[in-house]
């Protein structure tokens, strides 16, 4: 098990929760998707998958939902 | 045509002016409806309908969508 944490700018609602769980689940080997919203600053989404993940496809797949990857403070 | 105007609060993004849209639509008679987004303040439906729409009705859309309507400043 993997567990990939990434930030996330633009979203604002849980309907945006919604749309941002749906497209990352939809990547091979994802096993669950958990968001953190902020919204107006950066929410978190935490995802846990059978491997690692390639980042570009996580951005695309966040892309597809209608936001943006940042960097996560550390 | 009748138009009716309502104040809606608690929407943040276009995933709530289309469950907004969505669930007004659904009303007896209406035939448009547009939606002005104010994330963090009052947005604005502007209903199109073949006939007088019963407030109540209204309401309970907005509020079948999660939201609340809120009397327009005039």
């Amino acid at each position: 098990m993997t567990t990939t944490t990434i930030g996330i700018t633009g979203m604002t609602c849980g309907h945006c929760v919604s749309a941002v769980q749906s497209e990352l689940s939809e990547l091979p080997g994802v096993e669950a998707v958990d968001v953190e919203l902020v919204n107006g600053g950066t929410s978190t989404a935490t995802i846990s998958s059978s491997a690692p993940l390639d980042a570009a496809s996580i951005d695309g797949a966040v892309a597809e939902a209608g936001y943006t990857v940042v960097p996560v403070a550390s």
